[in-house]
């Protein structure tokens, strides 16, 4: 490979790395965000209609579907929990955490303000995240759900012996099964923005500490955790076929 | 390569590019508007048998199946909002497009037809979509999700960055998930062609152009909005390899 | 490549193309008939506690795993109308299909058997498909619905085109949503071999005609409807590259 | 190749083999037991909330996820039948079984724990496996579903002709699909370690030896049952290219 990448000057690779994936986190946090809350607002309204099953096959769903739609573009992370938990394992610059997490907050703001716009009337209802339980039971609930979800998402977006292709399915299958049991126990949030975003438009921030701090450090541990089970960059069938080419 | 290739000559390629794809289009189309609209048609025969989440996955299944069945032959829009979209950005050309659109509007309504006979008597029951609310709720509504179903298909379908194989899944999940919270609140049609079928076959048209504006209105929108992200044809990676090959 | 194959020699070929597939789709037909018809039971004994949407889940994911597990080996038919469409357009021989046909009925009929068994005194249901409304509509239902069913199943299987990997999911997807919408209205069995196992279990033969006649016909239609798609063997990228390397 | 490979010195080559993958199926194993049972609590508590076919796709998710997260690392057997089954037929080092059963035992009776301590007070509810009907009835249900999901298994997971990428769609569908019509008959486990982490944690031990029996019988008769469908290890055109590099 040449030394030299002329096509691909200092100030276009800039914004190649930090407006376009600033777009697209926001377009993909909206997203889940209005999907998912608004299967919660149809479901209370229309009597049980969409149902537990059905909502956390649309918040799933959700994820799966901007994993393959921006992934290559921005990381598909739409979550703050998983945007620091790879910057606290060198995976993610530290200096990008700031922009992608209020591009994040600020998609789940818009997008439930955009629901509770064209739902209004009967149709409001708060969508957002509160222990309905006690607060100690919520923050276990949902530290254990996050760190299994950025387990998988370590091990299928970063091991190089995973399957890479259906990387997205693994993930959006976590959150549907996570979603399907926490979410009566503890809203199954999972991800900060996803509860900000409610929490500001119905300016009800009961609990709201919860669903910042359980997911924030179940993700940092699920990334630790699945480390320690990466051992190197490689498979042993490269690592052997690459000696015996040296 | 070789630039002359006579087995390919004008006449035979021209067949390939306009009779085959209206074929594939239209029983795609027939099949997505026979098995959806049979599933709403039975769901209200049965009392809510299908459910909800059963309607949804019926049409987000066909969407998906679809897409592997005769995505190599049209490309599989089965919805001239898509169609148009396409065409809007220079994606498809805009003469192939009122022969795509034909022949999406007649499958849908010989769909319907086919489902009315079959099911006649007191299973007739109308399938098409009309506001259950105000129209400009189930504008927004048919806008908004159909621009993400083609935020969605643009980027899957079109960006050679993102996973090709994994495209009909992720298109035919972002029609289940949109059905199942649009559904109760605007009917989720997201395709002019699913609606104009039932129209014409129960001459029912009130609140029509709603689904005929918005879907084609969010499509265009979404394939807009995916393009602001596309930065060039290929990854970042095999430019840099396509710069070392020089 | 050499043009002698020494150690495939004739009597183990033959070995290869007779026995074990037929052991394959004896496996592969009693799973399916074994697993569906036991949802169906359990869904009658507990009051609808798999529901409709459930039991269509069951039927299709049968039929995808054994795409996947059985596919290599035999194919996967585990119908003998796919078996006999196939045959009907020279994709596979004749002198094989009452093997197949045999070896699929039988196993419908072996797990019918053993699910009678296990699930005896109160347990007992007839799980066989009988037409819930008139013969004519059930029987127009069952050819329309596999017809789809042998469309799909010729794309992606057959057509070098289609996306290979996928093709369990698209084919056990279509299974699912048919059986979802199709289900009430004829019993979706879309499968002779299916309806055959437990009539010959409960001797109950009343309007059987129909799910032998109706799905025979429909994946015929299925699969030739879509020969008229195919333009040649390979993708027209691949023709190009052909015609440059010579 | 080489015949020496200098890094992969004798006691790091051990580690490989030995703990990092006790820690893989200790997480893995933790984590289907936990949602899964999860689910279970959830929906006694909640009136049927998740419903059959929510607690069938909790289970199969949890498996699909964890063949992609940690098959890499350790084969994802996260069950003790499975690991015996491999042995039988040579597949897993016997050497190496005690270690997989007491980290899948192990963790199953930690994710019970967890789930009782998190869930205590009225959600208090036996999770572990008890015959609802005969003990025979459940022992002959929970024998032949183990020996399906073990066919599976053996196909997907060891036969190159199969496709490899889709192997965790096609484990996790079969435990979806027999979760949801054999959980109401025999509770449908599959898997001694998911039986006893409960039957430990509640100290309640009636019947648990139908499913330490059934799925250990059951899975290693599909393992030896596919085996007869397996030819040799490489697909046909393999085999044919093979004789012509010669």
């Amino acid at each position: 490979m040449t030394p030299k990448m002329p096509r691909l000057h200092p100030p276009l690779s800039l914004v190649i790395s930090t407006k376009r994936p600033l777009i697209a986190e926001l377009f993909a946090t909206y997203f889940l965000v209005f999907a998912g809350c608004g299967a919660i607002t149809v479901n209370i309204d229309k009597k049980n209609l969409v149902g537990q099953t059905g909502i956390a096959i649309v918040w799933g769903s959700a994820v799966m579907v901007m994993v393959y739609t921006v992934g290559h573009v921005s990381g598909a992370h739409i979550n703050p929990a998983v945007t620091i938990a790879f910057a606290s394992c060198k995976r993610f610059p530290w200096k990008q955490v700031p922009g992608y997490v209020i591009a994040q907050i600020l998609a789940s703001t818009l997008a439930t303000g955009t629901l509770r716009l064209i739902l209004s009337g009967k149709h409001d209802h708060f969508v957002g995240n509160s222990p309905p339980g006690s607060d100690l039971q919520s923050l276990a609930m949902e530290t254990i759900i996050t760190f299994y979800l950025m387990f998988v998402i370590t091990s299928v977006a970063t091991d190089d012996r995973a399957t890479g292709q259906l990387a997205g399915v693994a993930i959006g299958s976590t959150v549907v099964l996570n979603a399907m049991f926490a979410g009566p126990i503890s809203g199954a949030s999972m991800n900060p923005a996803r509860s900000i975003g409610p929490a500001v438009v119905w300016n009800e921030y009961k609990g709201l500490w919860v669903y910042i701090l359980g997911p924030t450090v179940g993700a940092i541990g699920g990334a630790w955790a699945y480390n320690t089970l990466r051992f190197i960059d490689k498979p042993l069938k490269e690592i052997m076929k690459g000696e015996s080419q040296q």
